[in-house]
């Protein structure tokens, strides 16, 4: 990621993203999502999250919340990432990262859903802090447009925007609304 | 709101909602957010929560924050808000519910996009905990339909909903796509 100043950093996890990213993945039908963190510190403490939601208390306190963190894994990199992925889905993923930054050749959740309905699988990338280090952006296949609103504000939250682009996903998908 | 076993309580203040919830309404237009408790001693938080992001250090650090959260208003009462945004708008505003669970009569984001184009000024309720209490749903003049992704699955942070139906609301306003 990279902070404020636009140095590449790593940053913490918190908590509520893996919440609310798995809760909307889940509600619309997203395979899996990966937590990406070289940190082992944190890798522990995702996977102890983990295993309160899907198999301690918590699953047994909240059995809707454990059917969003079942989807959730950890990766200590990219590469690890598309890995599993390309495992599960018997084949490479196209990498869309995703930035708030207006950038020349951004794609439209409609081309997304093309893709998808080719049964191309899409690995969205969604950064924390002040969003995915540029090299992350460079690697991708494609980078999504950003969610713009009524003006030239766009500043929400990972998890806000992560939720916005999957409903867009939802009702743009083969080129028109699906409702 | 109710809890997950359907008492009518009064819920805590999340932090993270107010700062999410803030941000999809500067980004999406929305003239004011209303943070309804009874509790004095939440108010006071909420207050110095304010204070601190539109006045304070926050201000300085992240002034987008600060754009975002000076939406951010405080009440005792759906009563009280009613009356703020009746003084603001020069006229009451319809109340228009959102709940999760499926009911009949109710209306979409097309319906609540025609009425701003028509000048009503449309006040949403968003409920935290297990969601907004049946007398609340009932006092409303309308109830959004809910989110629904790609199956039976419905269990969405209030932020994340709050963000998808705002933004649904930009693009379906006047009943068609406005991107």
């Amino acid at each position: 990621m990279i902070n404020r100043r636009g140095e590449v950093i790593t940053s913490a996890v918190t908590n509520l993203d893996l919440h609310d990213i798995s809760r909307a993945a889940r509600t619309y039908g997203v395979r899996a999502v990966f937590c990406v963190t070289p940190l082992e510190d944190q890798q522990q403490l995702i996977g102890r999250l983990i295993e309160h939601w899907t198999e301690g208390y918590g699953a047994r306190f909240n059995p809707d919340r454990r059917e969003a963190l079942k989807l959730l894994r950890i990766a200590a990199s990219l590469t690890e990432t598309i890995a599993a992925v390309t495992a599960c889905e018997q084949q490479a993923p196209q990498m869309v990262a995703t930035s708030a930054r207006p950038q020349p050749g951004t794609i439209d959740c409609q081309k997304i859903g093309q893709r998808l309905a080719d049964g191309i699988p899409q690995l969205l990338l969604f950064g924390t802090a002040s969003g995915l280090a540029p090299e992350v952006i460079a690697a991708a296949d494609a980078v999504l447009e950003p969610v713009v609103g009524c003006g030239v504000y766009n500043h929400l939250s990972v998890r806000s925007a992560a939720a916005i682009i999957l409903d867009r996903l939802r009702f743009r998908r083969n080129g028109e609304l699906a409702q």
